[in-house]
């Protein structure tokens, strides 16, 4: 068991908080037991290192499970409090190697729905994106530029273990996305304020890619061009902006929506 | 000018971080251009007191409006770091009184599709929710029972300054809740796995009342048994649920379709 929190392991786990050594490492750090048990079960393929504390895990199934994997590694309470970022740490994390593949291995489903995020910025929502793609039965997630990382320990919480159920690429630009959509001929969506229909009247073939862009500034102008299909989400308010999120989602249930109806 | 990180005020801001502080005083803090603005725009009534530093405020249309407020202080850039929560602070923020009114005093439109939040936790989710019910026109929120505090400057962030736009209100339990809702014939929506119709097929009739629960645990089952119309959102990953403030949007947009529809 380790115990001592200058243990080669424990040291690298803390220096996956860096974004830095995460990119340069290709890994992350997931904590809890849903995310884990999720990883474990459906992407044996990305699982480095298992580290659980006996006295911290409260689950016999979840003991016995976890203590006789081949890459799991007990550690003393003491040390597991150390590395973890909550107030009650359940005892359970790992170390993975990031799920994203490069856009050129990704498949093309006929009937898929993709979704592709443009330079966004924050990981809870990313993890929260991928959590309504799984749920809408959404193809795939492409991250496009410089976006926050997939193995960031929030958006790996956020994503409750869809991280891992989701086949995520990444794309250096949106040239080299839309290289990639006019290849598998998707047809491209995306949101304007002032679209001439509003994505409740719109068709949505598929495949379909829905592009998004930045939380505060949106996609830049010569990406609408390139895009097939621009709607409106109507605002009445007065703050006149959903939450990244929240409209990716909504426009990802009512893509679904038109598929059945 | 304030500079010393001991005025009266300076104290009084950092007791605000802490709920019980701002449960006992009615009051919160709100930082940042955005938020202050739609305060002092839309509830000039909220207002307690605006802090500005001359230093860090880079707008001048935006300094020539503050500093002539009646009610605005300004105070020196060290000391705005060191009651700020964000790395590259903007310069403003203000002490607010609650938002929130008692469920007494709350108007009922005819057409008004209204939320209520049973026991949400989490702040973020509480501000993402409000900024929903700005955007596809909602009548008002409702938050039931021990939830996150609207004063929870992570609620006052994320609602990009519709917790001033969004009538709030409170109710002490479900059951006022639903005597509030049969007292002025709300047609009560609740979201379960398995409800006889799923959410495209259902009809709203108005005046609406969307119910959702905590973010883990749900709505009560008694909750659930005196709600109206339950309906289903499909799900298809493996993770099947929503982040609450996703299905609580999706629920709201496609309400409003049913209205144009």
């Amino acid at each position: 068991m380790i115990s001592s929190h200058r243990n080669p392991l424990i040291k690298q786990i803390k220096r996956l908080k860096q974004k830095k050594y995460r990119i340069r490492e290709k890994l992350g750090v997931i904590e809890g037991l849903r995310g884990v048990l999720t990883a474990v079960e459906t992407r044996p393929d990305l699982i480095d290192t298992i580290l659980y504390a006996p006295d911290l895990l409260k689950s016999e199934t979840i003991y016995e499970k976890i203590s006789r994997h081949p890459q799991a590694q007990a550690i003393s309470r003491d040390v597991f409090q150390g590395i973890s970022d909550r107030d009650n740490p359940t005892g359970l994390c790992a170390i993975i190697k990031s799920p994203v593949r490069p856009l050129a291995d990704f498949p093309v489903n006929p009937n898929g729905i993709y979704t592709a995020l443009h330079e966004i910025s924050d990981p809870g929502n990313l993890g929260t994106i991928l959590r309504s793609i799984d749920a809408s039965g959404g193809a795939g997630l492409i991250l496009v530029g410089k976006t926050t990382d997939m193995t960031h320990p929030a958006a790996l919480k956020a994503s409750m273990g869809t991280a891992f159920t989701v086949p995520i690429a990444t794309a250096d630009s949106l040239n080299d996305l839309f290289v990639w959509s006019d290849h598998y001929k998707l047809n491209t969506i995306a949101t304007t304020a002032n679209a001439d229909s509003n994505f409740w009247q719109a068709d949505y073939p598929l495949p379909a890619l829905l592009l998004m862009g930045n939380e505060q500034r949106g996609l830049p102008p010569d990406a609408l061009q390139a895009t097939q299909q621009t709607v409106t989400i109507p605002m009445h308010g007065q703050a006149t902006s959903l939450n990244l999120a929240i409209a990716t989602s909504i426009l990802l249930y009512e893509i679904v929506r038109h598929q059945n109806h």
